[in-house]
């Protein structure tokens, strides 16, 4: 398996130290062997969007697949004087056992929806919460906000170009993977191509513009190192005063002699709208009517959209910081819950309640579908069940959990699953898709959700249901809590 | 060196594309060996703050003494198609050759002055921008933050709490570093501990209670599997109708008789205030008044300002996803700039300009300053210079280097040079500082700041200036690019 191979660290210890203290108590009370399961879901969507996009389930995989304590982390835990040895001993023969369940990469997610879940032994189910809720969060929040910008881009490609504003090293390197898979063509980030095959790309900085004597030198020697690749950076000094005039004398006096055509100008200050503009007007005037505009300078969705609306004459799009830190949203919520604890066969579901009525979880084992409208294609609504109940009527209703008298009959629909096994009993049995085949999948599926769903600004709200049974059984353990069981 | 060996992953390629395409265009235009200089600075602080905290130095010299190209990442460079042999040859053998100033972690830093100089070979010095640039931008941005946040818990601890919602893996780890650097007193994050000796800590989550039949019995469990260290988290169902009677009843009817005496409880949901004073009434009446309050929900520096306002009976504060991401601003823009070229010994200064004026750099190869009130021993300004300049005068002229008549007489005061050698032709000189004396550093620095400067709101403004004769320098090179000599 080589993919599980390609990270080097050891990240077994990346945890909140609770995780350890209640592995140590769960062990002492004799709860570690008891089966639980935990659902991960997340409660609202960054930038005020209505849906998100899954990613980092690959590297969850990782993780569980590289787990393992060595003696050097339980020297480490030693030092912290509070376990003892039956612990270290369960972590010497650590071995992980639990079922998991996951939404594959690339599906498109909602507030609410179980998107992994885990059944298992307390103890293991437990001390994996930190890396799946780190790994789904980052990844999942750049994916959304890449989709985003790549929607505003409108077919234009978008480059992904944050490393060095990135929140840490996997923040650039699995961050462009995200981004990728959101549907950016690229990375300047060189790592994430070596490690996952997101192509990586860049020509030149403002340092090589200045290095030489003067800028058509420094264009000129560009043009000889790269040809067949040769965009030119034209706002070192004086974008349309000196940049673009140099770009096009390289342009003509080397490239076009020689055999090459120029592939384009970048662009990366100043006002986008007007200097593309007459760029591009100096660029066709001389006979560079294919010779691309990239622009690079503080971009999003919104500068984007602004951009196409003052119809700024841009080929393509380099998006940095606000892409690579969601800079507009730079936290995305998922968290990690326990469902229901298992006293042999018998299930007992389990509900954490909030003041916070939103913080209230769905208890019990689920499923989650999501139903197809049969004539357009289009998603219609996902509901959340109890793991037991099928789908196999032609009309489904849906209603409202909260304003439960709002109810909808669901006809001529598909019904489908979309939690799919990713280990059983500890083994691994999910086939991992490739990077482009999850970016295939996150266009498909935005593709089928209406329009409305995927407006930037105050889209119209999906439907995330609960299935009878599930509203059901919320009611009545809220209702019990009510009245002092607990 | 232990340090250097701890970070087993290769970074060497985490660098921008382009940072290659120059590199190989530097050999083929023969300018691979040009001794240049470049500087690292910053511009705005985020948060509309007014200093931010130095941090990541350790890490960039980690990057630096285990850069080396594998055949591996050769192979990988190959398979793009545009590089020759020659620039294969020039990796397989690269050896790192510059010189390189830094301000040391846990100094206070202004926008504008130079924090890290780099002079050696256009390749090399080039090169390392990228994960200079993440690796600083990163854990300044958390420092900072957790400075702000610090500063307003006003002596009451704080601990970082965020692997979570990090965004990635080293966004978490070496988050929860930077967080330490400004300030916190421990960390979630137990491989932070593991690695950089960040103390971590954390006892139990609401999975915990419900695990459990009752709350009740989910409290005694956790005392008698830690009953040094009983830290009780109440609000799973009912914060004040069972959470905190259960606790007590625990601490009264289990420690006490066993000898212990409880640690605290936590409180992650709901209003704090509210909540953390009727909590600290019921604790106080039940004779734990030594029993502290942690409060973990949504917290940063203005809802902690608030809370203390309200008078909050609030002992310690555990801070999430807002200090891990620094929420309200994500983004730390430093740059790395040429700022100048050497032909032989003689220096040829270089300037990038920009029609937004704030992008202007300074040219020239520089020393920083900072000038200390000799009287209070508080910071008075800080002075970029370049590098030939001394200071050795009784008293020294700033001026304002937009504003020139803004002008003001410095005296009494002690000249400090904050750039300190770390490589000289590519050997590490440098004697890193441990973990605590950073800190201690951080605390040190901020404390010689006046008060007005260190305001959360709307600070006063700490002067930068630069010398007359780099101000003189600046300006020519501005005139000459006016007159078209570029």
């Amino acid at each position: 398996m080589e993919k599980i191979q390609r990270n080097r660290n050891n990240y077994t210890l990346l945890v909140d130290f609770y995780e350890l203290t209640m592995a140590g108590g769960f062990l002492k009370s004799g709860r570690a062997e008891q089966i639980v399961t935990f659902d991960m879901f997340f409660r609202t969507v960054p930038d005020h969007a209505n849906f998100a996009i899954m990613a980092g389930l690959e590297q969850v995989i990782d993780y569980i697949e590289n787990l393992n304590f060595t003696e050097e982390d339980i020297d480490f835990l030693k030092s912290k004087g509070i376990f003892d040895e039956a612990f270290f001993d369960y972590l010497r023969r650590f071995h992980f056992e639990c079922d998991m369940w996951a939404v594959p990469e690339g599906t498109v997610i909602f507030p609410g929806e179980p998107l992994v879940i885990v059944k298992g032994p307390a103890l293991q189910a437990q001390f994996i919460e930190t890396m799946l809720l780190v790994t789904l969060n980052h990844q999942s929040m750049i994916a959304t906000k890449a989709n985003r910008i790549v929607t505003a881009a409108d077919g234009r490609p978008v480059i992904e170009f944050g490393s060095r504003r990135a929140q840490g090293y996997s923040g650039a390197i699995l961050g462009a993977r995200a981004a990728y898979i959101g549907g950016c063509i690229g990375t300047a980030c060189t790592l994430a191509d070596k490690l996952y095959g997101v192509p990586s790309m860049g020509t030149m900085a403002h340092s090589w513009v200045q290095l030489f004597d003067t800028e058509y030198e420094a264009f000129l020697e560009f043009a000889k190192a790269y040809p067949d690749n040769c965009v030119l950076l034209v706002d070192t000094y004086d974008t349309l005063g000196s940049g673009v005039p140099n770009a096009i004398k390289v342009f003509t006096e080397y490239l076009v002699p020689n055999g090459y055509r120029p592939k384009g100008i970048r662009i990366d200050s100043g006002d986008m709208a007007y200097l593309s503009k007459m760029a591009r007007y100096m660029l066709d005037e001389a006979g560079f009517t294919d010779c691309t505009i990239m622009a690079s300078n503080s971009l999003d969705e919104y500068t984007i959209d602004n951009l196409k609306l003052q119809k700024a004459a841009i080929d393509s799009y380099g998006v940095g910081e606000r892409l690579i830190t969601s800079k507009s949203a730079p936290v995305f919520g998922g968290v990690y819950k326990l469902t229901s604890v298992f006293d042999g066969e018998k299930e007992i579901p389990k509900i954490k309640i909030s003041e916070n009525v939103a913080k209230i979880t769905n208890p019990g084992f689920k499923k989650l579908y999501r139903f197809y409208d049969k004539a357009t294609g289009k998603a219609l609504a996902d509901v959340v069940t109890l793991a037991h109940e099928t789908i196999d009527t032609d009309t489904y209703e849906i209603f409202h959990p909260i304003h439960i008298w709002k109810r909808k009959v669901l006809k001529n629909f598909e019904a489908v699953a979309l939690l799919e096994p990713v280990y059983e009993q500890g083994q691994l049995v999910y086939d991992m898709p490739s990077l482009d085949a999850i970016r295939d999948r996150a266009r498909d599926q935005v593709e089928r959700l209406w329009d409305e769903v995927k407006r930037l600004e105050s889209p119209q709200e999906y439907i995330v249901d609960l299935s009878q049974a599930l509203w059901d059984l919320k009611d009545q353990l809220l209702k019990a809590h009510r009245k002092g069981i607990s």
